[in-house]
């Protein structure tokens, strides 16, 4: 079967960026295109690092992963082929890769080198379409990232961090608010209380009382909860409702979860 | 030619979720898939179904629909595959599948009950990417549905109802309102007076004349017209403007076209 | 390989009506389906004229296009088939093929008169499903264009226009707002004074001084920018902010980039 090749932007998704770097990319052979997200928070790198992150476990081997998220475009930050767990990732040196090449394996970086990308670069603004789709496509064709870049002694890495326990509460952080209003943290769902337990719930400014539950269908409608996400991790949600309009909260934003009185 | 699969969700055109349940499916061989809207309201059935039941006509045999609006996922509602015309449809028992599936043909259900599919259930919120998509893999592969469930006796169903003549009048519902603040109604087209006729418009708390036309052009600009929609069903719209601004309407609003005096 | 299909419409990202022409397509065989964009504002002929524009120089000969903004849809205006530089584009006659089929080459255009084609016309209202699409999927076939239509002796035209010097000033139009708030010009970036030059901008009524530069990543964040865009047209920005917004400017606005005193 055609490769899996992904892309990742904050384009916007009316934008016609993307459809440029398909026509860029459907010049190297057939694949199979899947946009993970065009509406990353313009220029949140941390957004961008996180959602492609929740991609991999369900891409084989072989794939390659295009993520844009690049407010340093043009200027001196380099451009990446990242290879981790037999998954490809391409994208700026700014840390967006690096959680998901993580999750994905053992990482190994390479400096984009190669004389033909770095002459198709024709706008200092798009590198998307100019240099990051062809070195995708030449990937999804086979050729091994040695022959394209040079090792990366030093990049920019970011960490999404984990939430953890201090002095018995959970205390994170939100990564990502969804089309739901929920809330994305960066705690593992295995820390939780059982379902059933009320806790006392701290995100951003507001002070609240929610109850665990195990799915966002077994509250009541407009209530609180705090449930294990389909990512493995602590989710704030309002049953038919937007927490983050509840707790006026954000990406970024500190998340504390003890014990309610 | 590989088999067609379609995706339908509330998850919003930004989410990283449609993704997921596209690696998941990739996994299953060939396909060719179209998402018809992420952008259902959030946990709106109603409007999930009615966007569902416009593709169906326009797609063969042997297609599987994908459709996740799934407020009770996780709960004990069952998750359904249902064979109508020789189309697949799988998602949630809530109804959702219901009016497309009886568009296609006569619907048979069944319950999901297939152990490798039910093990995969890795996340108690995320049924679309662990139940619903290699469920709906599995079909496009050509298994038969009797294989992966059992026949199921009873289901939830929905009815978009069908707009009618009451007293002389034209009665029904707004299903949906599109991009352009189009409303479509439940109310069949055919039943339509000639392209010309004045009409007295109730939908929502306005009433206002209309003029009915053949298509939205034939009006002059910012004036309320009633059309044959493309989906047979009739249509509110202001010429270059927003019906559901002028009409202070929404989905679920009661419509009634009357003579105007 | 495949053939290529772009799809262009004002539908809105969350709209069904895409995945329609994309069902209808399907059924003529294997084919590449890019979405261009289908957020082009609702009737903004000239914006989706822009944004079809912006692809064709990176998709090769045989390439189809379909464009759909089309408020005249079920009128008396015609259907198009132009072809230029061995790509196609089919839409309506109302000019939004134009730019980009004149970018692509010399441009030769028919009216659709197929009367397969034609009798497929079912809806007044969704020509690009039952009319455009069609049309698409009979190119991609192989079908010359001479089949399907006779030539058209005259057509709609739409020309974005062309900025150039004026006593000394650049003076343009803004194409396009993008999804960073960054504002398209018709100025061809061949004309902008080196990087560095401190320049009066004037966008709408507003008049700022503004920093050429190669590219946004150079300024300081919230300072405004001129840079070549990656279309070859100059592009006025905000780093890391919204010029848009700064200058309250929109689409169609006149531009003016004049020495700085």
């Amino acid at each position: 079967m055609p490769p899996l090749v992904t892309l990742l932007s904050d384009f916007g998704s009316g934008s016609p960026y993307p459809a440029a770097m398909r026509a860029v990319l459907a010049a190297y052979g057939e694949m199979r295109c899947i946009d993970i997200s065009h509406d990353v928070p313009p220029h949140d790198v941390r957004a961008g690092a996180y959602l492609l992150s929740t991609i991999v476990p369900f891409t084989p081997a072989g794939t390659v992963h295009v993520a844009v998220v690049d407010p340093g475009v043009g200027t001196s930050r380099r451009a990446l082929i990242v290879v981790a767990g037999g998954q490809y990732f391409v994208g700026p040196d700014n840390g967006v890769l690096m959680p998901a090449a993580r999750r994905a394996g053992a990482p190994r970086a390479y400096v984009i080198t190669d004389e033909a990308l770095l002459r198709g670069v024709r706008s200092s603004t798009f590198h998307g379409r100019d240099l990051f789709a062809p070195a995708a496509g030449r990937l999804a064709q086979g050729t091994p990232p040695g022959v394209l870049g040079a090792p990366a002694p030093e990049i920019v890495d970011l960490d999404l961090g984990t939430g953890r326990v201090v002095r018995g509460a959970l205390v994170g952080e939100i990564l990502y608010v969804d089309a739901f209003g929920n809330l994305i943290t960066n705690i593992p769902a295995s820390l939780l209380p059982p379902a059933g337990t009320r806790v006392m719930l701290r995100a951003g400014r507001r002070l609240m009382v929610a109850r665990v539950s195990r799915t966002y269908g077994e509250a009541a409608r407009g209530r609180l909860v705090v449930v294990p996400g389909s990512d493995g991790l602590v989710e704030i949600a309002v049953r038919e409702g937007r927490a983050s309009v509840a707790l006026h909260a954000s990406a970024g934003a500190p998340v504390r979860l003890g014990p309610a009185r």
